[in-house]
């Protein structure tokens, strides 16, 4: 699952990442930083595993104030 | 871009977010932590951007001994 800041928010290591780009004379309009969090699970199936990967974001992954999710199930 | 930890690199955020999410009561068998970078940049096309972007992870966005990248390029 990937999580990243929500439109609109400020995005404090985005900007440091595009300064230090800059620096090093790469032009970048814009950056935003975000995680990935890769996670193995068992599940029954696949909608089974994208509910327990959300429920987890709900909890722990996610800031739902300022962090949005995208969850993508790989079966094994 | 994704940069993740190389397979067999110890990995404490992983680690960390396994143990606090069985602490929750999931099962998780393994968890990696990355990060996601979205960069807007102008090139002239699809691989000069990538040419770009490649040279930006080997340059700052990447720790090369410890970490792998993947890049995805999404013309506007």
């Amino acid at each position: 699952m990937l999580v990243s800041p929500k439109e609109g928010i400020l995005d404090p290591q985005g900007s440091a990442v595009r300064g230090a780009l800059e620096h090093l004379g790469f032009g970048v309009s814009n950056a935003r930083v975000g995680r990935l969090v890769d996670l193995e699970i068992d599940a029954g199936s696949e909608s089974e595993a994208r509910r327990l990967v959300e429920e987890m974001c709900e909890k722990l992954l996610a800031n739902p104030l300022i962090e949005g999710y995208e969850i993508e199930v790989a079966p094994e």
